[in-house]
């Protein structure tokens, strides 16, 4: 039986503000885990127990998305701030996650840095352990999701985290299994008939055909639809039918339930 | 044996910014319970990180002290919001606390609401109540400090958490166990040997001189030095040294520790 | 000939977020008069240079709308704050919007309070009396737009600013002229037929019936139509058309034109 | 007679909050301009009402201290913005400092870009551009601070706008004009001897010499006193003493004068 989560980054506005274009509920009813904007580049306590609360009653598993601190930038500037202090700082948005999901009876069973934290984490050694270090001392259960081969993943596992593996079936790769730059042709697919074919060979081979025509092995545990393109709500669409179509199971990478006893 | 705790709000910074006059550094030598700004009046992760580093450094018990969502006003003004949006966000205060306490080795053992929220929770029935929500789902560990006869102590008794009472040293109060508003006389006690005599009144007998001369029957667990009140530093020394003179032993109200394993 | 100007509320994003609904474009389409947010409430430099981007290229006269200082309670709650206070806080904002208009080549010509504060200035003489400072002081040649009999009305009347009677098509107003509280029935108009006939009668006659039945002399110069109510493209669509086709001439209530040479 | 001007960057706090050390009320009795924050990296209204009427008062020159939209880093970030959104932010600075001073009852005579934004406007063509079209836009008449044979300097005269020559006593200078940066030894003057010396020389001849023995000359306009290490008050007394006693007149670079009618 092949098996696949699909993610999406979500509740990523702010009080009576929302991101445009605001497709967060439509993709709630798509994905089986949703990254939670964290307070640092989006979200608030009203939108994080909103989104918790729409996922927990969907069967969604619920992530926390940890920024650097950098709302004006949406936490895409890279910053170049000490570990320690993105230690606190990333400590400080998963547990506060962790307790408005617990407020609306909702748990957070995984960890994905946002923007230029994300891409960070896959390389530099300082914050990829950073976060590592925060996720441990807040709660080492919880699974951290990102690039195979990131720098984050591989401390995550030294360290006794579950790992997840992440591919996105919205972004062009090159040949190396890095992104093609947002700058250059072919980094996005918004065709949702290539993403869906996309997402299916990823799930049933773990493949993805680079830009040089050069099949690269990604092996995800999950697939992410990003929720910020315009369109994200059809192409999820379409990626969840062919999922279905081929037979694959789309489900969480771990196991979703309410929250047991605080504290517990 | 008698014992008091003695407690201050504290780490109101942000960033490079301190609130003025900045006594925390002095006050973090004498109390023996912080209650940390958790990000809504004043605080970020660097300042709660410090300010929780200072404190397990020194055995002092660390308390979370969440506001109402009010930067502009410094938690000062009251706000009619929700109480299942005032949950979410005393949860997410609390939780972030914790968290940022755990990645530098720390644990977080009470709630003290901050400013407006702390007087709308003696006597406001929602908004006590969402401030005890918050604290069962999020740990029910946790103690919760108020003034005597407050409704969040009631509403936290009856829910099963830990209470705890607390006077204040450097106001008045009135016959009827209530603070002499500020914009009136009496309102302040600023001499420091005045209020060293009352904190051993207060921590040996329990009892308080109102301003029209009735002793009120406070029997509070901890004393409440304020920490953004010109000389607080200088009334908190005067406190301390005249309840150790009086043989009376200062120590937190509960158990202070290092965090344990995260997640437990 | 009938004249009558239309208004609305807009450019109350901030970065990548919209105010939801978003009727932004849709409206500044429809009005003759953009009140742009300042920031305090919502707004920032891109939202207000864009806002004000599209005033001009659609001859729609530009308004600064200050708030108190309350984001998070997107300025609709009532804030004591001291009158010195306030006066700096409104200049910051109608200075700002004035700056960033003139980037983007454009001029403002009014100032119509937000939320809380349009409230108060109606009826509280130290916060009306902070607004015509504020407007004085930065530039006493922009209108005030209030509601008939408003306190901030007669003070910039009084210190020889001009002053823009207003009236809402949208809301139900009682018999001595002030609005129905959105908390009783009556308090909202939304069937576009309605405001649409309600908006004549009012540019017509000068005349709104209340929701007992009263006729009450309001004589607007200008009609508001708010834009973050469900529906508030449509509403404005038969308005305007509903003016048109009785005759009334739809525009600014005063000179709109480029900014001329900065310093000027 | 030698003529020079001596300024600091003040006002930086924001609300109840100050930066430590907090040094303005000390500074503000030794410099001739004062560069206010005006908001995006430190400042409210409040505290540039207080500084501008504080500046008013001693007779000291007002200038606007813009930064980038980066309150987190206290805008020492550099940021990779658009320049047409970075004319909008700094206009919208520099205009909302020049409203919140008018009202007040005090003008703002220029503008120098803060932290990461000064020393981008020193090379990079764009961000250059885009300081002198938002000062040109608000108000051409401000004249624009910055490090000898930068771009802004550059721009802003061939824009027509007044230039000012600024030089620092508290930093290590390269032969080549440019600063010693903040990680290599000589970075920083802390000896309020040396710095007068410096000043001095800097004051008569226009001459630093750099780290390397080599002479360089600035034939600095102005002289900036950083505000923001500790002992800057300290220093600064010993810069004027030292500037008086060497006959040199401590003045600012332009008129200082109560604002005029408002909108002339």
């Amino acid at each position: 039986m092949v098996v696949i989560d699909l993610n999406a980054d979500l509740g990523e506005g702010d009080g009576p503000w929302r991101l445009e274009p605001p497709a967060d509920d439509a993709l709630l009813d798509l994905v089986t885990s949703a990254n939670v904007a964290a307070g640092y580049h989006g979200g608030d306590a009203v939108t994080m127990a909103a989104t918790c609360a729409g996922a927990l009653a969907r069967g969604v598993a619920i992530g926390a998305h940890p920024s650097y601190d950098d709302r004006e930038g949406f936490g895409r500037r890279p910053v170049d701030v000490a570990a320690d202090v993105l230690r606190a700082q990333v400590a400080h948005q998963v547990g506060g996650l962790i307790a408005v999901a617990r407020s609306v009876g909702a748990r957070v069973t995984h960890v994905k840095p946002h923007g230029a934290l994300y891409h960070a984490a896959a390389h530099d050694e300082a914050h990829a352990g950073a976060v590592v270090e925060a996720v441990l001392s807040v709660d080492p259960t919880l699974a951290v999701l990102g690039m195979p081969g990131s720098r984050v993943l591989a401390l995550a596992a030294d360290a006794g985290l579950r790992t997840v593996v992440e591919a996105f079936v919205d972004r062009g790769y090159r040949a190396d299994g890095s992104l093609v730059p947002r700058t250059e042709p072919g980094a996005l697919v918004t065709d949702p008939a290539v993403a869906a074919e996309r997402a299916v060979r990823l799930a049933v081979d773990g493949v993805v055909v680079a830009v040089d025509g050069t099949p690269v092995h990604l092996r995800p545990d999950s697939l992410c639809v990003h929720s910020d393109t315009p369109g994200a709500a059809a192409l999820a669409v379409a990626v969840r039918h062919a999922l279905q179509a081929a037979g694959v199971v789309v489900r969480p990478f771990g196991p979703v339930a309410a929250a047991g006893p605080a504290g517990a």
